[in-house]
């Protein structure tokens, strides 16, 4: 094949991949080719390639494509190695970071109070930012997070700095400063709904000029409890004068939050109404946790096309209670997972994926509650969920909720590469030295099923040791791999 | 100070340590010397020693002991390391290792049909035995488990083959091999009561004859639907002719499971009583579970002496539903926690520990069931369990479940010396450059409330990666530290 300095380069993997269809199915393919163009876009995947083949179908890809000036390069996964969709965090908070696993204690208004805006505040110094930033994002990116909804402190130039650090790591985001302009501390609170607008305004021009397509500014009101009337109001009108503005917020996670809105905006029906009321829930909205959602509320959601980061780690941790993601699919709702840390004790989306199992069991096996309508025909509602739906959730249906469907939260032609190299090796904590598998001549059926296991024992036993590689638009930004080629080039 | 070949040897561990108290109770102490005698035993601990004090406080310790004759050996622990008690896992099965995190779809009864029985019925093979278990030993000792009670598979000589691993590994053990002899497939059964009784009588004798005082066998009826009244009866026989024989098995765990046994045994009023009436309820008996206890039950557990084993991630991941451990508790029951692999998905107690506090926060949300009476002036019901509550679970409640508790489970003088040297090494996926803490004269208080903040982020963010030793009467047998040491010599 032709190589010429200049040509474009085409990568071709060769090996198992895995790779969300729907929330019911999803593909593994225990021999594909998947080729990733040098602008990180997946050009073309062949299934069941059988080793002998590869060159014979390369040539064959490379001919009908066009491809003679283009520099292929064939990368062939090491046995337990397979590639699958990098995670898309949709709900968790850049500046809690330092608190992980502290707070045990609180449920979510104490625990704003004594843990958490203690900690934000601290990020009115820039400084702070600068030195704790860079390992919080490289924490996430190791932990497989490929699209991260990242929540930073109240403050601009500190929020400023996120955006930076998150656009030279290579890592997709979506990156609001928090506003809040009411019941919070002195010393982190905006002065006025203007002030917050204004920073907000501020903070969007300055990550657009950044000029990195995978990096977008966030409307976020924290939660309706912290931002006035007129804040949510301005922020509403922000939202319809750019229509390609997302917005983030929290909504329906603990009791005593949620009679507190009903006290602050007593015209309104529900905590859903407060943000539709001021224009801010719309097929643009990711709200975070919704754990006592009324039936109301659902349908609300669900009308106006906004969708929900299912948190449940946090929700665990923080007494919120248990969310039905059952019912919210079977309203039809958008559904991702969150980390939400540090209500959440972990960056890694593989623990949110273990919990929102863990919810979606002990779900089932409660009573549904009065507030809620039984669906006809429903789906989901009183069932677990099943290794196919948590995938869906963790890539694809988090790119949905993020709107990025159509560039990610899957292999498939046409798409970003936005991908995890996975590797089952005992390394990694895991067992595959268990694993006495007869040697036998390829057949898919088996091999399938292998990667199928290799997939559930990654999500429920896996951890970053687990991750070699993690590409975003193609490009290798970290993972194991990565982390001892950067140390070796240290030393 | 004297130092002579043969002279026995005392360490010294000079640094910060944790140790469980009471279950409401911790001591966090910052600055603590812990002498530990040759024979593995603590014979000394000072609290509040500064760093310019040590030297003084030995020479005065060597003096008042007599110890003149004695090599002593001082070990600083570095900046973020700290010593605590040695997990103790109160319910797990070596044969299902290989299955971890796999048959998240089942619950229990069609777990055992469909995962479970088949993996167990291959170490019919001992070679299979003899190739699995050194390394799934390994893995609860790397995972900072000290004591553990295994059940084997149903086979004599597999079983032998774990003891004597166990027994070459240092850790210290209950070791059991599963009695069934009914409602399991055909090549997983054992042919008769008589047959059942047998090999567990010549595995006692095995592992009494291994001459461990750290390895001591258990009888092991898996539960009461495998078990037929003849072989219950057999083993009660077993239990009342040798006092020091201890008891472990399963009780309600699953609805299914619990309606089966009450088929199976029509005249016994509740699944305890099934024990009780064959003389296995005792307090010497682990009962893994008790998910679904009545009052009538609790009472009856508390009334004989016998603990319950807590292990929520098996509880959560094969939909049992969520111990009520606060009434357990209430009731003046004693509990441990356990991994059970692999029903649960992780063979870390630091899961278990997680996802206890999760289950607690659940349970406490949740309107109690008719089925418990409240207990007047109850401690626990309705709260979560707090970080000294499930230290002591982890701890000390599981060696006073396994009725060690005057020789481990916390570090006292006189008891053994089983603990991990644990680090928050930010290498250890930990943020500790995260924490700015600025730099102080030593004070006891600050120090404690760090040590204590330590302890809550190893508990709920940590993993084998900060375990560096792994300590079992004196001896290192684990940790990242031993694992290095062993690596280099192979190589
Ligand atoms: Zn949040
Ligand atoms: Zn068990």
């Amino acid at each position: 094949m032709a190589t010429l300095e200049i040509a474009p380069k085409t990568t071709v993997f060769y090996g198992p991949i895995i790779s969300s269809d729907t929330i019911s199915f999803y593909t593994a393919s225990p021999r594909a080719l998947v080729a990733v163009n040098s602008r990180g876009f997946i050009d073309w995947i062949e299934h069941d390639v059988q080793a002998s083949q590869v060159q014979r179908v390369l040539k064959h890809k490379i001919n009908e494509l066009g491809l003679g000036m283009v520099q292929v390069i064939l990368l062939e996964l090491e046995e337990g190695e397979f590639l699958m969709p990098g995670f898309v965090d949709t709900h968790t908070h850049a500046p809690q970071v330092p608190n992980i696993g502290t707070g045990q204690e609180y449920e979510l208004l104490d625990w704003l109070d004594k843990v958490t805006f203690p900690m934000e505040s601290r990020f009115a110094d820039e400084e702070l930012a600068q030195k704790l930033y860079p390992s919080i994002v490289n924490r996430f990116i190791n932990a497989g997070t490929t699209t991260c909804c990242y929540y930073g402190s109240l403050h601009l130039e500190s929020t400023k700095v996120l955006a930076d650090v998150v656009n030279q790591s290579g890592q997709r985001a979506f990156i609001g400063k928090c506003c809040m302009d009411r019941n919070s501390p002195d010393n982190y609170r905006e002065p006025s709904a203007a002030y917050s607008i204004k920073a907000t305004i501020q903070l969007v021009a300055y990550i657009r000029a950044l000029k990195n397509t995978l990096v977008q500014p966030i409307l976020t009101p924290r939660f309706a409890i912290s931002c006035t009337d007129e804040l949510l109001t301005s922020l509403g009108n922000l939202a319809a004068a750019d229509p390609t503005l997302p917005i983030q917020t929290h909504i329906s996670e603990n009791q005593s939050e949620i009679e507190f809105v009903k006290e602050l905006f007593p015209d309104c029906t529900s905590y859903a109404d407060v943000y539709h009321k001021h224009g801010l829930l719309g097929p643009r909205t990711i709200l975070a946790h919704g754990v006592h959602l009324t039936e109301e509320e659902l349908i609300l959601i669900k009308t106006t096309g906004a969708g929900i980061s299912h948190c449940p780690t946090s929700n665990f941790n923080l007494r919120s209670g248990m969310a039905r993601v059952a019912d919210m699919l079977d309203h039809g709702i958008k559904v991702g997972l969150g980390t939400d840390v540090s209500g959440g004790y972990s960056t890694s989306m593989l623990t949110a994926i273990q919990h929102a199992s863990m919810c979606a069991k002990m779900v089932a096996l409660l009573p549904p509650p009065s507030t809620i309508m039984p669906v006809p025909g429903a789906q989901f509602s009183g069932k677990q969920l099943n290794i196919a739906n948590l995938l869906y959730l963790a890539t694809r249906g988090g790119a949905r909720l993020c709107n990025l469907e159509h560039c990610i939260g899957s292999l498939e032609p046409g798409k970003s590469f936005d991908a995890l190299l996975v590797t089952m090796k005992p390394e990694g904590g895991h067992l595959d030295e268990l694993h006495t598998y007869p040697t036998l001549p390829p057949n898919t059926q088996i091999d399938r099923e292998r990667l199928e296991h290799n997939l559930e024992r990654f999500l429920f036993c896996g951890d970053d040791r687990n991750i070699s590689k993690v590409f975003v638009q193609g490009r290798c930004i970290g993972g194991t791999a990565f982390k001892a080629r950067s140390f070796s080039a240290d030393s």
